[in-house]
């Protein structure tokens, strides 16, 4: 095995020493201002076929999903591995793929790699559905790969899949789902995954004080519902609770910091119309619904967001940052506490894709990569005099 | 005295309708939409020497003073009375003039009306400061006026002079001042006036329980300090709590919500640069300050703000309504509780004057004032389908 992980790096640094005109397009760097920091925007590597997902091993080398179907390694110096063996089937489909990756809060320990992807009917229907397998990345193999979640039921579409993957300080993996457009309805009803937030433990099984394992007729996964499409997650540093984003219709991105069992109003209320310019719903606030924390209007497509805790950019300690899709911007969300007290629209001018994932390094450096068939992986460092 | 007010009512109707060319002009309407509602903004008058505080008496009418030193009554069908008589003197020199008006909360019962302004050093000095009176306003008359509070130490300035009048639910008169620009640094200390907001009661005796009452060499009316220059303030409908809005450098225009003896930073803490693009303090967490409750980076140049609580735009309701100067515009914080979850810019496209104050009408309709030697009265009801 070892000696097979060997051969192909070895390769990919051969292939990268031969392009070496492609490898100096890739060390393109660029300033910006922003409010408090000057920070240089650097390409690490491009030639990523729509990269949905990443995630930083602990040797600084970033793993990322491409949604096409294959999952692959980034070392520090933006080579890029050939594709990890052991990876799901996908559905490529439209917004359906390969999608996201996270690591086992404990790899170091048990080498689990977590990724979400769009499955098919293992019956041979002709629907798909958010799913979830774990892995033990052992070289450039996944192995013992195992599903984990399978969300219900199978459906024909290829929207709306959320598909973020974060770890709770108790070692709960939330999935974040999506309503799978026109299956909207579903997302007010527990007795499917359509737009809902699920909580499991890392093996798949329920945790015992999920909010609905008692109820009769709903899934005991689910911990939150009413959600559009959350492709964005992460936990508060301090609190530990789950924020979410969501990518709203025309108007009505979300963030929401999801409690047990609450329902986010989708698709009943929403700040937002739908893209043909149609109302779905007129109302902003509808008994027994929560109001989002933070939203958009218009939208700015939300993807992804973290909380920026490193010590590369000390102004932007404990902030929110929601990467963005339509916009190719990361709105800073200026946090004291939960509370938003300020929005700054970062690195508009200096990123030309849309951005698909972003992820703080163990650098303290913040990483994007760009939805686009050559995708980017950005590295964002500080720039002050 | 009535007869006096009915001649000047009379004089007023004369001129108006003698130039009915100018009456046509001043009826204009104008539709813009915005996220929740279509709105219609109408110029009711126009005319109005730099007009600089509005309030509305029990009948509608408005008393809207211009900073040149008048105060006038504005009818609902937009005839302008000449200037109310009794009102004091001011130093009308850049910034400073007359300021603020507000009505007593038992205006019906005992006519007070309450004024601020820039006051001359009545023992002949250079130097100048904010200064409160009230008076009881019969007919075109304000009688019975005095002095209630008189901002120390007297300056030489013509800059930042906050003025912003506003009542507590228990009946306290907060006043809101500025920093006199070159004097920012008295901001941090309390043997002064400058960047602070005071709490009085309306006959301008000293409340005893405000926070430095005990503390020598503390001047008692201070409530809170560290500001810049406060120029709107409005109390939050549910809580009680005042909420102020401080102009600030570029950058940093802020809204707080000043706790009684709160240090609000200025100017040791700021998220802004001075005008000139100097860095006044890049500190924007300093022990012992607050932060902002929210803040614009850049500046929009607030000016003042309301709650608004009227039905004539439901979906407005509980929203906080900031005025800006430079910017022409409204900025609607959509509050749920005290929380910020959505900025949406007003009436920008359909305003084409510098907005220096905003209140809600006994109609429930949106009222502005323009900063303009021919400043303008506006009207904004609603234009829903």
């Amino acid at each position: 095995m070892l000696h097979k992980v060997f051969k192909t790096s070895t390769l990919a640094l051969i292939c990268t020493t031969a392009l070496s005109g492609a490898v100096a397009v890739t060390a393109q760097a660029a300033e910006a201002e922003t409010e408090r920091h000057k920070v240089e925007v650097t390409t690490v590597t491009e030639g990523l076929n729509f990269p949905w997902g990443l995630a930083f091993l602990p040797n600084g080398d970033a793993l990322v999903t491409e949604k096409s179907g294959n999952l692959r390694r980034v070392g520090t110096d933006g080579v890029i591995s050939d594709p990890i063996l052991g990876v799901p089937d996908v559905v490529y489909k439209s917004q359906g793929g390969l999608l996201d990756v996270a690591l086992d809060p404990d790899f170091e320990e048990n080498e689990w790699v977590y990724l979400s992807y769009s499955e098919a009917d293992p019956d041979g229907g002709p629907g798909n559905s958010t799913a979830v397998v774990r892995g033990k990345l052992v070289g450039n193999n996944l192995q013992e790969v195992e599903v984990i979640f399978r969300g219900m039921p199978k459906y024909e579409s290829g929207a709306h899949f959320g598909s973020r993957l974060v770890f709770s300080p108790e070692g709960h993996l939330f999935v974040t789902l999506g309503d799978r457009y026109s299956a909207m309805d579903d997302a007010q009803t527990l007795d499917n995954h359509h737009g809902k937030v699920v909580r499991i433990w890392p093996d798949g099984s329920v945790p015992e004080d999920n909010p609905f394992v008692s109820q009769d007729g709903a899934l005991p996964e689910i911990w939150s519902y009413g959600h559009r499409n959350v492709q964005g997650a992460a936990i508060h540093p301090q609190t530990g609770d789950l924020w979410t984003v969501e990518h709203g219709p025309k108007g009505g991105d979300e963030v929401n910091i999801p409690i047990a069992g609450g329902n986010y109003g989708w698709p009943i209320a929403t700040y937002g119309v739908d893209y043909d310019g149609s109302i779905i719903s007129d109302q902003t606030h509808v008994e027994g619904t929560l109001q989002p924390h933070y939203y958009w209007v218009p939208s700015i497509a939300t993807s992804n967001a973290i909380f920026y805790t490193g010590s590369e950019f000390p102004e932007w300690q404990g902030d929110f940052l929601v990467a963005a899709l339509k916009a190719s911007q990361v709105a800073r969300l200026d946090l004291e506490g939960e509370r938003v007290m300020h929005e700054e629209t970062l690195f508009k001018d200096v990123v030309d894709q849309r951005i698909r994932d972003i992820e703080q390094g163990p650098d303290g450096a913040i990483y994007l990569v760009t939805d686009d068939r050559n995708g980017k992986l950005i590295r964002i460092t500080n720039a002050d005099d």
